[in-house]
């Protein structure tokens, strides 16, 4: 029986998606040879990488003035490369609301200033301040924001479009809705949430933005957002079999009908967690509504010692991933794209039981 | 059917791991999801990825005080990361063999001094000049070499086992025969060649020189070799699917009977290719036999207008991948481990049959 997976990342994925990978994976389509064995300048493989950046471009409606890459290396990798190719400036702008951009922030800060505009109020709600009342960034090279704060819970929505490139962090919320691309300067996401497999991150970068990055000259060009696009993210070997895995992924959302339905199913799942949370005394979610996020539900039991109770017997119902991660403890719930409906179920139906009879 | 696999990178993998890679890809084992969907911080990826890291260690024989680390970006990021880490002098020595250690030599440029000890000898063969007739490297950081150079066809050899680090490449090579890894401060090597998949790099480093690498202040930890090792290579999301292939791989080249064996097969097969390319005129290597590559086998046809006929004649017999690179043209044969007997049977029969037949 298929798990009930609400892992934070690597995470879920399409089980269509998978069937197909499985059915390919020793002989690619009749040609004799596995997508893993196929050199990335083939013409199959190139038709693949072809294939799986204009889905991706149809998914997110990106404009033409944005340039695509796949690149390696996570989110991580791009905490630093952000500033390596951006940043003319010697200053960094950041908002800092929650675990991830406060880390982004303090790996930019080995190499540049940084100036936070605003942080997270935790006080009995947690809560990002409204736009107008952020710091202005100043002569800052970019802002950089955080869309979505997969430990914390926390959705950005809305924030100023100011006269600085926007530079976001959505690792876990990409493709989780339609998006207005142009409102960004850069938007990177390592893959192992709503992309699909680990290994591969995506980045959208506004052209103008290429020239700066072009004019770093002692950055290594498989570090650099202009040699990357340059090489078609083939500067070297990219990552092939994740890149497949992904465009397998873009497939899927189309077939699915588009952003526009996935983002109504997953705010829907979404609101019946939280409202199952809501219900009981037992369970808790102390962040504000307004941004609430829509991928990863962090919740609290009343007493820590019904915490190993809930996941035991979340795992005796195929409920899998629900521990908080390690740095706020507590429980999780990531509701990626590929949660089904009936794992949602599961899990509320669960939330109801336990709290009607809670057991360490 | 299945193809005879000549592609130089991503490359030809033994059909049992593909299988294997196959049977599991939707349930891992009967756990209810696929390999794809673990979290990296579960006990089932965990022994995976310590198994991975067992198996490397027999099959090479790692001393104790050596480090392994699984990381991303290929060698072409080690280029820039081995500078960034062990460049204590502003100043790196470079043995000059071929297409690979000239391009490691310029992204070392781009932040350090370089400077050349040797350079490949192109004269009517070519041949790495024999050690005696190296610079001194002085006092530069470390030496640099290309065991094995994948365009060329170069085998190193023997080289100067110096008072400095020997940082070597062997992404073409690792794997290939035994090692003496204490002859070498760090070995790196990208995945797809003799590991398996693209999107995972392997990094042997001896454990006094991560001792540099902590004293980095401004390199960002994802691409710090001692943040890197403190973290089990899981200081951010590792490519986990490619991590999982690499340990099947381990185990397949385990059941082999280890390198002595593959070693040994790797030159048989190298042997009887080079000797049906040297039975005719129609054919020719220029390598000198001391320096002629196990791995990569680049050949010439006598008339340029026979090139298209060769490939074409080869992909109607199943053979694929013997298309020389595009910087240097002509043909190449990349025997990696995964190459059967059966393949190189295939080859050297075509290689016969065209030499008595050649045509456009």
């Amino acid at each position: 029986m298929r798990s009930f997976n609400f892992n934070a990342g690597p995470a879920a994925m399409p089980l269509s998606v998978l069937e197909t990978l499985q059915r390919d994976l020793v002989d690619y389509q009749g040609r004799g040879l596995s997508v893993l064995e196929m050199s990335h300048r083939s013409s199959d493989f190139i038709a693949i990488a072809q294939q799986a950046e204009a889905d991706l471009r149809t998914l997110l409606a990106v404009p033409d003035e944005y340039s695509v890459l796949f690149m390696q290396g996570g989110a991580t990798s791009q905490f630093a490369l952000t500033v390596h190719n951006l940043d003319t400036n010697g200053r960094v702008a950041f908002a800092n609301t929650g675990y991830w951009s406060d880390k982004a922030s303090k790996i930019a800060a080995l190499s540049t200033d940084t100036h936070e505009v605003v942080r997270t109020s935790r006080e009995e709600l947690v809560s990002v301040p409204p736009a107008d009342h952020w710091l202005d960034p100043g002569d800052a090279s970019y802002l950089h924001v955080t869309d979505n704060e997969t430990i914390d819970g926390i959705r950005l929505g809305e924030f100023p479009d100011g006269p600085i490139p926007t530079v976001v962090d959505m690792s876990s919320s990409i493709l989780s809705r339609p998006l207005a691309i142009e409102r960004y300067g850069l938007i990177y996401a390592g893959a192992q949430k709503n992309i699909g497999p680990a290994g591969i991150t995506v980045v959208l970068i506004r052209n103008a933005l290429l020239e700066r990055s072009a004019q770093r000259e002692h950055l290594a060009p498989v570090f650099s957002y202009a040699a990357m696009n340059n090489a078609g993210s083939m500067l070297n070997t990219p990552p092939t079999f994740a890149w497949y895995a992904a465009g397998l992924v873009f497939q899927w959302l189309l077939e699915e009908g588009g952003l526009s339905v996935i983002a109504n199913r997953n705010e829907r799942q979404a609101e019946s967690v939280y409202a199952a949370i809501d219900a009981s005394e037992v369970f808790s979610n102390n962040v504000h509504p307004d941004n609430r996020s829509v991928m990863n539900i962090p919740f609290q039991v009343s007493r820590p010692e019904w915490e190993a109770g809930f996941l035991q017997g979340g795992a005796q119902r195929g409920l899998i991933g629900l521990k908080g991660h390690k740095s706020v403890g507590g429980l999780r719930a990531s509701l990626y794209n590929a949660v089904t409906d009936k794992a949602v179920d599961a899990l509320v139906d669960y939330l109801h039981e336990f709290a009607r009879n809670p057991k360490a």
